[in-house]
């Protein structure tokens, strides 16, 4: 039915948005004592956002932009030590021991049996690698690919590269922006897997999902069944 | 005689070093008045080194290494300002116009015609994408690569990945360490092409540069007829 299963790996494998979370708790913390609070999200977000050209996605680039953020919202009066403090913060986040989401092993070695698996990320190269390496479940893929944003044209070169037919291609996700519409746009598969729990659905009937063009699972552990749901709906 | 040819790319297609020591140049002058300058190409060459498993190659790691070494080697007194002007150092440096080296793209387009070509580069992904896009080479390369960095497992992927025989693989470019002897140590070729001026060389007798296990060239240009020499001392 599919020819390759890719997976998106930050909030999908493994969990990734509450560190970033956390970090901006605590950067809110630093440079609280030097401005508006009420202003800092607003501040960082445009920052980020224009910075996202040059830096792309990523740590390294988010670490930039939270110094540049300090700087500007203290209006210069941040100081080096607490610069120091986020800049120790980028490296603790890129060392930090990766914690996969409830079911992804069991779920992938069960896949793996029948299906050719990917990894789709996107984020900084060494980064990415590392936790691919220290997730343990680099042995269920047969190819993993880093790349720099994840638009129809990604999508389109990585088919290309494979040989594989977008019908016969399936992304599963947990962004709709990057994992899923843009699969569906060019004639693939996509299984969407929100990451907060509050946005997680259980599994609705195929023919619903259909109408919608993806599916939707609570959780990657209903992704075995669906597989085997959709192939018994084809025969 | 080849079924790939793969290139470096900074230093070897277009100038990057002289960006980085213009940069070097511009950090000393802003940490001199806070520290010893003879110690600081030390200092910064040790938390460069130091980061290199955090951060990998690039811009970004680099600028988060000036900061770094900055606040360190100021004991905590360099300015917010200061620092600011090391985070616009480093996006002019990813925004920077991209310089050929002479004899490029003339080069690559005669090769294209007998061979396909690769890229093979380390660095930040987004930036050295958004390199080779401006770069106006990219339509000279069957393929690209962006790896975290370049050692004998590296070369060993890629090889796999495009079912590449080691023996019938060429890599150029301007780094012993990464460019040249893993591809060696693997079976395949290479050509050393020495980035500064002053380590060029002129094209030496096929035989004395088999001893050595690689080939040096003064400048890509010479790369067609050392070729066609191959070819045929090969007959």
């Amino acid at each position: 039915m599919f020819d390759l299963i890719a997976f998106d790996a930050d909030d999908t494998l493994w969990h990734s948005e509450n560190t970033f979370a956390e970090a901006q708790e605590n950067f809110r913390q630093i440079v609280a004592p030097y401005c508006d609070i009420n202003e800092i999200e607003d501040s960082l977000h445009r920052i980020m956002v224009g910075n996202l050209g040059h830096y792309g996605y990523g740590i390294k680039g988010f670490t930039l932009s939270l110094i540049e953020t300090a700087i500007t919202m203290s209006e210069g009066r941040i100081s080096a030590k607490e610069i120091q403090a986020l800049l120790d913060q980028g490296k603790a986040m890129l060392a930090a021991e990766v914690h996969l989401l409830d079911h992804v092993p069991e779920t992938l070695a069960k896949l793996a049996e029948n299906y050719r698996l990917m990894v789709i990320t996107k984020g900084d190269l060494i980064h990415q690698e590392s936790k691919i390496e220290r997730s343990g479940l680099r042995e269920y893929f047969d190819f993993v690919e880093i790349v720099s944003d994840k638009t129809h044209q990604t999508y389109t070169t990585l088919l290309n590269r494979y040989q594989i037919i977008p019908s016969r291609f399936l992304m599963v996700g947990n962004s709709l922006r990057s994992d899923i519409l843009p699969v569906i746009e060019l004639g693939g598969h996509a299984v969407y897997i929100p990451y907060h729990i509050t946005w997680a659905h259980e599994v609705v009937a195929i023919s619903d999902e259909a109408e919608k063009g993806y599916f939707e699972l609570a959780d990657i552990s209903l992704l075995p069944a669906l597989l085997e749901g959709l192939q018994e709906s084809r025969l």
